[in-house]
């Protein structure tokens, strides 16, 4: 018989993937003396199969929940439905990975007319125990049997306004009998049945409600963006209720072992007097800081101070937790690792290792690559004048400057557009999570920094101002209002989630500094990562970005810009459309002194580390006017009846742009085509390289340039360029009786190439995978027109599991570059390969260069960092410990 | 010692790669008692050695030939040089395959001032021997000595001239001896030396100018046409010579065993009495039929007779062979398998089976698949009125109209500009044959069925009418005269090679027929092949066609013109502007019946073979005004100042165009993506294909729809669209309560289907490689740009050894396509496999495809036939016999 149900002890913290991480962690945290409210845990397996048997229990699961009933009973020393002492549960659920308010909750099970009495008695408090009922039904019939929210909070407000109370709070006893009454009409009319009174039938419809809410919206979006399997499913924990909301001697919070924001160690999180736990998860009520829990309940806080430190030590991480003080009495309700802020994940992780409670390795292992572009998130300028407009919470770090929208579909709407929007609500709630995806930040009037807004923002890597009650926000009018300053839909406002500040306008951004500790961290990969990192840098100013962020040369210097700068253009216009060989070069001769003076600049930054340059690219017609421009600037002249010189320029233009004119300009005339049919065009530019190089060389400095061609698809045209190239080179070295070193390689980016790199390597010295053009190539994809037309499409209708743009085509665009290298180093072991797509610089496909052996990832400047720490985890994968999913409890 | 001469009938027929073609059957004929002149070959290797070793002989090779030159002096009884009884030779080349007239000649070698009196005496004719002596001197001049051929025929002139001559045989010998001594004048001042008076050293020089005219421009062109490797080189074959201008009891000529034009089974053959051969090659005199020669050389005649016999039973083929006559005596100077029609080819084929010369196996083998495009070439048009206004030889059949040139070099620019041209020259010579590869026929007004024009159009299947002397053309004019009627450069003319008749203006052109001994043949191929062998056919008309040459099935019914056709167009493009998807489907609801329509016409034509329907593939803008011509009509009107509904109309529709533009639409919204995003095209497309089927089945007609989905890239793809079309193909069939069977699968086109071919066949019950665009993804080249821009320059400059559009290119895309068919046969064995891509009727394609394992391939109509033929090559290859050199040969 398999076992479903574990009583809380009987697991531990290792088993998440069976109880749940709530689960899991309840057991472990009972196990290790916690004062944990005793329950059970019915398994993620049950959870599989009530999906795949039509929604019914698997065989011998009531059993066991019976019997485990039991065991509560005995262990709370109360009794389920019991008129004398009443035993109340909560009903939660728990996937594998944590989804915070995703997924339903049903309280205060255990309630009926019956029960109701025992709990007046047992408490003494007549208006408490009705208000526990009312919330359960409410609750229950909501959440369970699927009946409208507001038509409950209509009844309370209509009895409110009927004995005029204000607050929930000013109605009494009476009152609530009245609202219980008709909440009970209610649902019966509804669902056409009596509010069950019989608490195992009650537990039972509730557990399968959380099992059903594994599949609500909400949380099938939400595991989309966090990339959570569906087939995980979720636990049910079934706990002993405990009530912050008995008086002012109970109460209700939540707290980090550490800052989550800055990553600093103290007593951090809020808490209420008086209150149940949803209170302070919803945002209502603005809380009080733990650090000051002194003042209101003494006794609590002292024990409480206590398990900071027993958490720590015994989970070895930053830990998220919940309690409850019933009549005093603290209980542990839940512990988690926490979610932080990359800064503060980072500042952790190296304090620790000081504090000896981790290693380097596991530093490093803890931080989510991909988390690092929070942190190399542009930052707000300071050092011009910014018109600050209110304060907030800074709940997620990072600055954001949009145009303010008041909706989360609208903001959706808009951003699809292009339109960068800071979406702005009183508060989010789990419907608007596909509005805060779209939104580049959020700003909340109410809430704290475990507001759902600030949650969702940071894990994100967000910016995030929440709890900013200075901001009036009137939804009606999609406006806000800053005392008398009215900002609408559409203005633009600046946020800084670092410092919690609403900025007026579009505010300017710098770009991000490392930290200490990053830099002591990412030293730390550096030491366990075997790939090399470069950087895609085309000038000295990426190219000086490129050395601080600690790239060990340039992958990819495109010279696309050295071609189309405003100086150069009527150069290259006039090689364009030059009639022959000797005005070509005659108009290149124009050109290469410029050319060789940018390779100097790029060579003299890049001491001694190896610099890739990429020979011309892209089409000649890029480097005109556009054809519809043309087109409609000729036609007003004809049909003006104007002639002259200026049509006839115009004309002449246009005949040379239709000329030029591709019906698929990514598969035309570019790349090496373009060097084997105008070979003057690569000896200008081999001749300013290697003369750069030998200047340079003359000057003492080393110089490591290698010459790349674009777009190879056929041995036989890297042979014919690599001709011309050895010959321009000699002539060049010879002329300055120079030995400057230089090596010579191709892209691979044309899926033939990767077919056929054995062949290619005869002639290569070096290959580097152009992923974006061999995504494109592999999928037959333009990107320029899949991302508008159908990708979108595409992903969020689950075709494509992840855009092949951002994230390697393991199965195709994967499979080409292992049989690239493979076949390529059948040819010549010692053939270096790298990347200089924009691949390079997200995390799994770093990992996945480490794993077919390539040497080096190249990637912008800023990815430097992300790339160098998903290097090192390649190896610490590597090393056998397989990836766990510790990375979706952060 | 390596050997590097062999004495005829030292070597045999088999060793043709050894001793060259010629030399080969010089040896054979010398085997089986033939009367062939003593002589002997200098081998290929010789001339490997002579390129490899900076035109140096290999070591012994000198002594070699002074051996073998005793031999020939000790079998013709005739002295080297000698005064008295001199022995003459011809130095000729004999590549592996047979280069007619592409390399150098050198005749009479061995005369000198001593000499010439030997052969006076000998012969007792002084003006024949100086004759003889000054062809010797102008042809070594010439060919050995690069002296101008123009300046030896100055001189020629000038001397008639001078003496009143107008024919070269009214010069007398003392006439001779003043040119002589010129031509020696001219050799002296052009060389810096005396004309060689040592035959041994007028033998060895010869001897290099032939290894040398290897490599002449002429015989690289006709290497590069005819894909005759370089490396292969040419044997020398070092011969006696016989005269055939000794009088009225000698001549020469040539003849075939069987006639090479129809293939008929007669004397046929050319000669002229008193001449040596290069007069009948050169097709300057017209020569006379072999048939009647009995006249003149009666003996002669009846030796050759029993020749024509002997030759047929030892090679079992037909024969292409030389002779002179020589004072009454036959000498055998040539022989190799006969270049023929393709009509001749396989009537000789067919009629050697019945005559029991060869197997049915060999006779198919026999046929060059790819030489059948001349069979299917359109024929003239005969149920309209012609003009008529010339005949001459039918000397290449098949029909051809184009406009007249007069000259290569403007044939072949004209062409390239892609005008339909034929070029018409008093005679053509090696010299022209760029201008004959650039045209569609060819027109001389000299020369027989053996010229140089009609030997060359013959083996390119391009239609030549020759010696149509009623054609008097003036260079210089650019014009030709047939009577009054003047025809000029850039007029219309239409040739019919098969009648040999001259029409004047374009001549409507008609399929052609399979004849009987075709059929047949076919039939013996069909027998023989494993493929199945589909026509794509996307019309009722065309699926008829398709049938009557014999294809098995539609492997690909583009169903584009049934959204393009003009009674069409005004729906798709509403479904194109509609807003949502009600106005969507109401419009496709129109096209829905007209589809159906089309379908039940098709499937009818192929009652009981399947019909591989493609779902819509091109993108959506194809159905709307182009953006170019929108944009100048708009700004025309706005220019013009002229508003109100035209321009309001105008400007939405290239609001809608401009929405739908893409900067490269092969990669775009198309194929299985346009269906996903719009899966209503789909439903429509999908039921029209049941609905007929089932309507039809109602008939009683069997039908075999197949559903191919295009551009699958993702395995979710086909998922999605196999959902989709599996709902509305059960709702139709059971409307219909049919149990009519469709098949469902996918176009190979992407490079990724290949590549994750496995996860694809989950889903798909059969591929079909669409070869057109995965070359074009694969290489990374849009056809339409590469062809004008770069892919020619490419196959020009040997980058590319082929055109990857014509066959396909094995290393890459035919990697993808073995891929793709092992992948998709690990998940589904019994996948079925074809092709549809326009490789699906190029031979060495179809070949490939056998070897892949498809199971069928599919082509134009018209190449079916060829691809039966090519699917039977496959299995006759596949049993072990490689594909011998003999192809060249024909």
């Amino acid at each position: 018989m398999k076992k479903y149900v574990y009583f809380f002890g009987e697991g531990d913290a290792s088993m998440k993937m069976l109880l749940g991480g709530k689960g899991a962690n309840l057991a472990e945290m009972t196990r290790i003396g916690l004062p944990v409210p005793p329950g059970f845990t019915i398994n993620t397996e049950a959870c599989h199969h009530y999906y795949k048997n039509n929604e019914t229990w698997p065989e011998g699961l009531e059993e066991e929940v019976k019997k485990n009933l039991v065991e509560l009973e005995k262990k709370s020393q109360k009794k389920f439905g019991d008129p004398v002492n009443p035993l109340l549960v909560s009903v939660r659920s728990g996937a594998p990975a944590s989804m915070p308010g995703m997924m339903d909750t049903v309280l205060n099970l255990g309630l009926n007319e019956s029960s109701l009495q025992g709990l007046i008695k047992l408490t003494g408090n007549e208006r408490f125990a009705l208000d526990c009922y009312r919330r359960f039904i409410q609750m229950f019939g909501d959440v369970v049997m699927g009946v409208d929210h507001d038509k409950y909070e209509e009844i309370l407000s209509d009895v409110k306004k009927q004995v005029g109370a204000r607050l929930d709070t000013d109605l009494t006893a009476e009152n609530l009998k009245v609202v219980i009454s008709r909440y009970k009409e209610l649902y019966k009319k509804v669902t056409g049945e009596d509010f069950p009174q019989e608490p195992f039938n009650q537990l039972k419809k509730s557990i399968n409600a959380v099992f059903s809410s594994w599949n609500n919206k909400r949380a099938i979006t939400y595991r989309k963006i966090n990339k959570i399997p569906e087939s995980w499913g979720t636990a049910v924990n079934v706990q002993m209720m405990a009530f912050g909301n008995m008086g002012n001697d109970s109460g209700t919070g939540v707290g980090f072992t550490r800052n989550p924001s800055t990553g600093i160690k103290e007593f951090y999180g809020e808490y209420l007097v008086n209150a149940q736990g949803e209170d302070v998860v919803a945002g209502i009520r603005t809380p009080k800081a733990i650090k000051d829990m002194g003042q209101d309940l003494p006794a609590a806080f002292e024990d409480l101070k206590k398990i900071y430190s027993i958490l720590e030590e015994h989970y070895r991480d930053m830990q998220d937790f919940e309690f409850t003080i019933e009549k005093g009495k603290l209980y542990m309700l839940q512990t988690r690792t926490g979610k932080r802020t990359t800064q503060a994940a980072i500042k952790i992780a190296v304090d620790m290792v000081s504090e000896g409670l981790i290693d380097k390795k596991t530093a490093v292992k803890r931080i989510d690559p991909a988390s690092l572009n929070q942190l190399l998130h542009p930052q707000i300028d300071r050092s011009v004048s910014l018109k600050v407009i209110a304060k907030g919470l800074p709940a997620s770090p990072g600055a954001a400057s949009g145009k303010v929208y008041f909706d989360a579909d609208d903001a959706e709407r808009v951003a699809n557009e292009g339109t960068k929007v800071i979406l702005v609500r009183p508060e989010t709630t789990p419907d608007d999570i596909h509005g805060v995806v779209a939104a580049q930040g959020v700003l909340t009037s109410r809430g704290g920094m475990t507001s759902h807004a600030a949650v969702v923002a940071r894990g994100m890597g967000k910016p995030c101002v929440a709890g900013c009650e200075a901001v009036a926000i009137d939804l009606d009018k999609k406006q806000f209002q800053v005392n008398s300053l009215v900002v609408k839909e559409g203005d633009f406002i600046s946020i800084d989630g670092g410092k919690g500040e609403v900025i007026l306008g579009q505010a300017k951004t710098i770009p991000p500094q490392l930290s200490d500790d990053f830099q002591k961290l990412l030293g730390w990969a550096d030491s366990i990562r075997k790939l090399g990192v470069r950087a895609n840098a085309d000038t000295p100013n990426d190219a000086r970005k490129a050395i601080e962020f600690g790239a060990e040369g340039i992958g990819l210097c495109r010279t696309e810009h050295m071609f189309m700068a405003p100086d150069r253009l009527p150069a290259v216009q006039e090689m364009i459309m030059a009639q022959n060989v000797e005005e070509r070069k005659k108009a290149l001769a124009k050109i290469e002194p410029m050319q060789k003076g940018d390779f100097k600049e790029i060579f003299k930054v890049m001491e001694g580390k190896p610099v890739t340059v990429r020979l011309i690219d892209p089409p000649l017609h890029e480097f005109l006017p556009k054809l519809e421009d043309l087109l409609v600037e000729v036609t007003t002249l004809r049909v003006k009846g104007i002639s002259g010189p200026e049509l006839e320029e115009k004309e002449k233009m246009l005949k040379i742009v239709r000329g030029l004119h591709e019906t698929n300009p990514m598969l035309g005339l570019r790349g090496c085509r373009l060097g084997i049919v105008y070979p003057e065009i690569v000896e200008m530019q081999v001749r300013a390289i290697i003369d750069a190089a030998c200047e340079l060389d003359k000057e003492g400095v080393k110089v490591l340039p290698e010459i790349m061609i674009p777009l190879v698809g056929h041995q036989n045209e890297i042979k014919i360029q690599k001709e011309i190239l050895e010959k321009i080179a000699k002539e060049t070295l010879d002329r300055h009786q120079s030995k400057v070193q230089y090596k010579f390689g191709t892209m691979i980016e044309i899926p033939r190439a990767a077919i056929v790199a054995d062949q290619i390597a005869e002639y290569a010295e070096f290959f580097s995978f152009g992923t974006n053009d061999l995504t494109q190539m592999t999928f037959g994809y333009s990107r320029d027109d899949a991302e508008g037309k159908f990708l979108f499409f595409y992903e969020e209708n689950g075709i494509l599991p992840e855009d092949p743009f951002q994230s390697i085509d393991l199965d195709g665009v994967g499979e080409l570059m292992k049989m690239g290298v493979q076949k390529g180093r059948q040819v010549r072991p010692d053939l270096k390969c790298g990347i200089c797509g924009e691949h390079g610089g997200d995390p799994n496909s770093v990992i996945f260069c480490h794993t077919i052996g390539l040497n080096y990832v190249s990637c912008s400047p800023f990815r430097v960092p992300l790339a160098r720490l998903a290097a090192a985890h390649a190896v610490i994968e590597d090393e056998g410990k397989v990836r766990d999913t510790s990375k979706f409890d952060k």
